[in-house]
């Protein structure tokens, strides 16, 4: 019973004021006893909800990411997904697909193509997982996604050789690791949204990627967002909101 | 021999000043050469020692558990436990419970029908371990415990579909890994003490838990005390001790 | 219009599913262009709002407080209020007192005698505002409040001294800066809880308070939950929740 | 002398190749001594170069604010400027407008019609100057903005009340200080991308706005980026390029 | 009534055990409302009672510091205090003196000479304040101080040139900022303790004085034992409790 | 084809203005797929690309080194290579060398004798692979090199005893642990470029590498540069820049 | 040849001013190729160089040890070293000892009666290591000491019961977790000099022992000295070389 | 009496061994009470003592600078001097010199042309006075140096059109605060060692300067060496040294 059919109920007599005064916040949540699944979230947020892996048993995972393939029609993911959860859900749903390095466990199952015009810009090899997890997140969110790797500030010379392709984006993701400077030389390229994500790729004062964070976060440019280190699955979620407006 | 004893023992003359002067400040603690165990704290704290398992040998806190158990009546603790410390204690003590996710091995002993309400609240699944411990904690103390978990802000209807539960409970404990945000938005629906327990879930700038840990700390909402990161033993323990006032 | 009302007004037929669709989550609060006053919040938190100076210029922070004093019948409190702000208010509302050290602006109202004990412990000479903070918000709440000050740890006996107003309080309070270790050793002697409000005062790699809400956080005695540095109201406000069970 | 006239000057037989070497990678640079002025960039980022007014003089911030306006078109913005810079520029450029709280110096010159809808949400009265400074932006860049103040999630109702408003936003800016929890309950009601500025306003533990920092940053609720504390600046910057999308 | 007078009494048959038991833990404590003088210190810790004055009003530390004085016949020290301190002390103890980079009031009192050797040495000019703290403090527990200024590793040569008087000391202070390299290089050259004092004599990456303060407490030379940041106080005391031995 | 190439065709007719402005910025990148490898660098650098392998799995480190050996004439140097790495390499390039403490795959190529005097000193036996990773940079770019170990300041005579190699060389790294101070006496006693590499050996307050890492930063010895924690190849290619001035 | 037998070689004409010169410096070091032995540290710092075995190898620590073994004729100390460590050791040298929770290797040797009284209080039993470790290493260097363990100030009378111990004590080392406050409690009751030790047990907020660190560099106590985070050899040696002035 | 002088006074039967023992390592030091100065550092650092003066009293600095100008003939330089400094030095020495911004005192002194080519590189307005301070010391030691100031990389364009002079460069020096990320993009365009200096202009994250301290150590770019925050003198020293190689 949503907030409409307790109004109208109430309007109809069916339902006293009082008992509405109790009903009245609920929404359909189903209950797996360890976790709650919101299968109204993708009316409300336009995606379903994501499974964050980390921090669950596999079996955890597995049995949440099956509910919401069986129960749903719209895609699935599910991030920080050890080997285990995918061998655990490839059965009980054929379709799903497993990333190693972006530890994506996902199910792609939209019909339309896909829109607008999502850059994904990579410093260094070390960062191709969080890249590629923003690349698999924007897709199963319906963008269109490139992705030009290893174009790290050290060589200059390799990112100015794709200006064209950098021109052409209607959103950048940058993900870098070291000292970040990539975000800002490309915020400084750009008229566009530019999402910013840190990478942990680097050791000694990086501090797990508070290097590039703050370097993110003080760009000289402007026009620059930033999400957590290592959040490829964010920063291509904000990527692919804003893509599609 | 107590303080009281002491003092009689100087009055009827059976011990010198001097001697009292060095008997004086001495309690009744057992010695174990690695651990002094303090029977008297359950007169002085209306608990027994709680036995914290991390850095001890499980063979130490074994040893310390089943000392505890055999000399005492009440209820027994040992939190940050191995499994390995409960296949050492069951056979001595074959009351002894152990829940693997909380890492917690107890015995019930008390009694007297549980008492008050305390209402824990989990944000996410993977917060589950540490939510456990509050809730054993304050069981083993006496308390009458709710949990629901999964309430986290990122879904505010999941937590408002509850709010009857909410406003029932005499005291909170909010248990929230990533931004800790719920504790914020508990803390301001009611007029009730709240705990909030920051959890290691996270990663990246989360910082092992001090993203939540300086959320709840600054949060806007008054009457919301913290305890420290995965501290639900601490939480469960300070919101049992405010229940049976 | 609140819950109650459109639920009323749509069971009668005065209001349309589609117009309560827009009011429902409405309730009433005074715009006052630069802050919403929320009138309701003494019967959803038993307290009216109470007004957080800093940040705020003198004249809009005495434009929320004449407010609230003219509106509603119960106290009020101003806090980090600068004297600017008392002599804006105290014309209007002549019963409003300040105490300089505390930077407290308040207005006692209620008829009630105080109930419970809350006892405030401090440190030292130099805790005294933020001791002093708690004491007035506890108060204005309701609470009987007694406060020890001066009985550090450095002087172990000055603590010792008062075990038998230690032992009668119902709750504590204790307001500690250098390393703050009177929260665990208050922790240590009873059996209640205990709220600690770790201060700045302190210099070097005291780091503005930082060193005693890390020894309060990690607390080896059970029982301590941990506000802010130096947020004396919000240990106050917790108390007297915790007090009025 | 820009790229393409180097290339019709070489192709003509004009430069030899040499010369068209070193001349190459230059672009039309204004020079003062102490600042370079970038007349292009509002070709190539859609906007004039925006002053960033802390560190330099007054004088420097006003000869740069005047030379920007003088020479363009468009609009010119100063961030962080004294009233002292103001004072200095108006008498030659008397549209220039200044908002105090902000700090913001500004001359508005589009004629276009504000497009989109960005929409502001501030969560207490102190955080308004940096909500301000990005209200200020956002129209500079030709954006139709909203602001809502002071519904900050202690008070949830407050902000539920506006739910309407906050479901028409293309785009959402959220500035909170405190612990910053906001940005995650606006995130999870909306589908669209939401901008989090955390404000350094807070005390003790929020060392200067790190912990509504790390809160926004570690928000169980996806689709937020973040800016660097209180940069309402950056925040609107980018709020607009996203809404013209 | 001290300890021994309680018992005493109770053998005398002149108080009762129950009322033993109420005044067995008090201690002479004078009250002085905002602060409790401990006249037994100087019996307990062969030294009065040390006054902090940072925090406390000019009138607050004065009145302090002329209590300890007039009530007792040792040596009495303020540190931290503003010279309106000294104003208001100097009239009523004439015999007060104040050392103004040392921001210290004292009064030197006792007969015997002082003995031992404790060597202060100091790494730069802006180090003299601490190092200054610390002499005074030493002195006035009775040690025989000398003082080395301007030795720091930079010249290495200044410090080596002072081998003899190194060699002679009984303890040794060693006082530093920038990155406290003396403590290490002084602690590898004796085998006598060495306090290390970092000071907040710096900038940039110091962190107020966290470089030397880290650097010392991980000195590759062993013997080194660290005190808070600019407390001077500190170390003189610790050294002198040493130097007595 | 490179920018002079792009001029002359423009030049001779070949390609349009058009054209050029297409292709203008694009050097000569290999395209691995997950690296860009960039045989221009040693042109540039006068260097070839060095092979960060942390974070790339061994196949990807090793295609890379493989692919740069066979591709250019110069050394090869692949930094914090697992075993695995080399073995997959040694096949391919014969004459590929690894250093195990140091984690270094490298080859040596360069015909011209060593040039210059590049002195390393590093100050605990723990800090060797760290100052070994140096010297086999500094070797590969052609600088004679030469390494004194176990020099650290708590036996300053050890470090003492080599003043003449100290004096002579033209440029020093000095890589220490613990607190560090090595860098600072070091560079109080010489006329050259001192730097200094701050390493992750110690432990507690250490906080891997920050506290030598801030020592170096805020040495009292002028002439010296810091380079990241633990990162002798930096400090090795830095020494070797300016050891062939 | 030593500093004295160069200035007998040129008063007897042996030797001339410039060979002098270079030699004048160099003191006996024996070079073991990875480390440099300082055979000539027990005369000049009492004790011979301890071996930190953490970051060498189990080969490079035996060898050190065995050397320092088979050369001298003090005791030897090997501080974290793994099992691995002694038994490359105890066959070379058969007196060789191992303290496993310690992890020290270690070789008694003096024929001297302990002397002097060093009492080492720890809080908990997680603690003994660290307390074990200074024990071992106080009495290496002479020192008669003493083992009060688990007395936390959770449980104040456990600390109270022992005041004699405490009273008699010549120099104390406090070894302390959690918060660390047993060390300001203890530094309250003695007017002798405390070592205090800060520990890594604790967990969250505790940040690897920086809790305790910044409590007991913080202590409200007088006459406290700290050494680094499980640092036991350090406060063991600093206590040892104080308590034989 | 130097080393040479003493070793001569023992040769010649001037000097006894004994008493050489004791003056052997004393070098020629000038005692000013509350400084000591170094004559000797010109022959041995190839330039002057600097005079850091902040944290002396004016007095103290103005008294250092004018015996260093009176005592010698070289260069001479008084860094983070307020202008109180140079008005009480400029009387007796007046070919002092002061910059304003940099807050240096100075006085040049050198025949000699300037040589060799240092660059230095700042990003925005606000870095000018670092900047300025490096120049003027590298100045000071003999260097030819060039300024190029504005070239900060959010308009890649101004930093591209400078080339000629950036690959012109023997040293490079770039200061620049937000995130530093210029150090990166020019220390990837060079092959030459280029030191980096990163300054405390920003706001927020930006926590003084950590931003780009730390985005320039773990820079993806090599041959950059980095100094403290807004330490423009030593960036200067170094370079100097450097070039002069």
């Amino acid at each position: 019973m949503d907030y409409r059919e307790v109004l109208e109920a109430v309007r109809d007599g069916r339902l006293s004021v009082d008992d509405a005064m109790g009903n009245l916040s609920r929404l359909d949540v189903e209950d797996l006893g360890f976790a709650r699944i919101d299968h109204h979230r993708s009316l409300r947020k336009g995606f379903p909800e994501v499974v964050y892996c980390e921090g669950k048993t596999p079996e955890q995972s597995a049995e949440i990411l099956i509910r919401l393939a069986q129960s749903g029609s719209g895609p699935v993911l599910g991030t920080r997904a050890q080997p285990k959860v995918f061998e655990l859900v490839k059965d009980a749903v054929p379709d799903m697909e497993y990333d190693a390095p972006a530890k994506a466990v996902y199910l792609k199952r939209q019909a339309a193509p896909p829109v607008g015009h999502v850059l994904v810009l990579s410093a260094g090899t070390s960062d191709l997982p969080v890249a590629q997890e923003a690349v698999i997140t924007a897709q199963l969110m319906g963008a269109r996604v490139e992705h030009l790797c290893d174009v790290g500030v050290a060589g200059l010379h390799r990112l100015l050789g794709h200006l064209d392709e950098i021109y052409e984006a209607r959103v950048l993701i940058v993900v870098a690791g070291m000292e970040g400077a990539l975000a800002s030389v490309v915020g400084g390229l750009v008229d566009k949204p530019v999402i910013a994500v840190p990478t942990s790729v680097g050791y000694g004062s990086h501090f797990g990627g508070l290097a590039p964070l703050l370097s993110m976060l003080n760009s000289c440019s402007s026009g620059v967002g930033v999400v957590n280190i290592d959040n490829g699955f964010g920063a291509g979620y904000l990527a692919a909101l804003i893509n599609r407006l």
